[in-house]
């Protein structure tokens, strides 16, 4: 098991809290810093046990840290890489959690520092809640990180974060950043969309009749609408394209309705339960 | 607290062994009488509490029974009530638990019995889940029954059936046949429709990349698609009306995504969250 003497964690929401949680319960990390811009919310983390001490000034939060996981908003990574990178110690691993990778490797392509050990990382463990309130240690258990290494990392960059997400309990996959935005387009994102009209779509005033089924349905539409703005938008082709088949399925349905065509309907809905039963409740 | 000293439940699964298991649970009737087609699903049922006698003629079951709850897949109901009717004492009570509403009833309008008493119900308690193992005492605990009574029943009818499913733990609300199957299209059946196309959408070869999002949103696809495809096909002309507002949000959101509209995009997923949100967890 490795362990850490200082690690950074930029930006302690949901993820950044539930990862000093899981750093603290498993006794991997002496310092864990916070880094954020509020300072209430650092304060929350810290009395929750997810930090050591914190910072709302990057450069400072990082100068002694072995280990930097940035968790701020996709839009926001990029610039917390490239300030991090240029304050921590001479070796210091850089990677961070963020739902799309390959926008943030082309942004640090070219501007990060040829000797910085950045490597992209998405825990595949985010929810509809939000804030260090949420956060818990065992929230990686058992999840998939995918880790998305590019020419310009070793294959010690990648055995060191491995390392880390597997010390969280995680299993680590690794897949190229195009790859990763291609299929998490359709693995999440989609979903996030389609969970969010459906929500949009039903008035209120018949919310008294909907059941377990609608709130499953419907539930990550709770999600932080400005981080999953940004999310979209920076996918934005990949999850076009991964409502094409959504849309077809849909359509095909829609024309069973139509047509009152009873054997294409339940064909639909066997092949579709087929497939969410091969993945488990 | 009412009771019966003959109920019969006509349909053991996971609706019709819940109200079996809630009824002993509650001491609310000395004899629960199921009727199905499979001896195995009858003896499972019976051996994990849900009944106390069985059998496979619906004459002979429903012969002392006082209350019949028709627990079938929709299109089977008309039959079923019409059976009941025929075979059950004078005065007997017969209810439904079928999730359309209009069908039924326009079947059995002009067919049934004038002093037969019938009137609809729909508990709001349904789940992927199937069967009698999946059963439990307190599924209505807390659930949404809606009543719908017609011009052929009278107060009492509409008072002992409401009497019934609030002994279960249930709070019941009447509407009319048509009001139920337009608004329940938009609460619960355009989300079965919803979830099923993601569930289809998504290659199994990304299922390694799904998280809880995912999982949730499609969760209910996993229920049964003869069960389905009879409620969305008797239902479909509500159905295809409900589909229209989610197409339009999903179609707004996909021209968001396309221009590159951030405010667009970002006020949708407000909507959203807010709509979700006002709904609880």
């Amino acid at each position: 098991m490795p362990a850490w003497k200082t690690v950074a964690i930029v930006g302690v929401g949901l993820i950044g809290g539930s990862i000093g949680l899981a750093l603290r319960a498993r006794k991997l990390a002496q310092r864990i810093v916070g880094i954020g811009r509020r300072e209430e919310t650092l304060k929350t983390a810290q009395r929750l046990g997810a930090l050591t001490d914190w910072t709302l000034n990057l450069s400072q939060g990082v100068g002694d840290s072995e280990l930097i996981v940035v968790c701020t908003p996709v839009e926001q990574i990029p610039q917390h890489v490239l300030a991090a990178a240029g304050a921590c110690p001479a070796g210091a691993l850089i990677t961070d959690a963020g739902s799309t990778k390959q926008t943030i490797l082309a942004a640090l392509n070219g501007t990060l520092d040829r000797t910085a050990r950045f490597i992209g990382s998405h825990p595949l463990a985010g929810s509809e809640k939000q804030g260090p309130a949420e956060a818990n240690a065992e929230l990686f258990v058992g999840r998939t990180v995918v880790v998305t290494p590019t020419r310009r990392n070793s294959k010690q960059d990648f055995r060191d974060v491995e390392a880390f997400w597997r010390a969280l309990g995680a299993d680590v996959i690794q897949m190229t950043p195009a790859a990763h935005d291609r299929r998490l387009a359709a693995s999440s994102h989609l979903a996030h969309l389609v969970a969010a009209a459906l929500a949009d779509a039903v008035r209120p005033a018949d919310h008294p009749l909907t059941a377990g089924g609608f709130r499953d349905t419907t539930r990550i539409a709770a999600g932080d609408p400005e981080l999953w703005t940004q999310i979209l938008l920076d996918n934005r082709q990949n999850v076009l394209r991964a409502l094409e088949p959504f849309e077809r399925s849909l359509a095909a349905m829609q024309k069973a309705l139509k047509s009152g065509s009873r054997a294409q309907l339940k064909r639909i809905l066997t092949t579709a339960k087929i497939k969410r039963d091969a993945l488990g409740s």
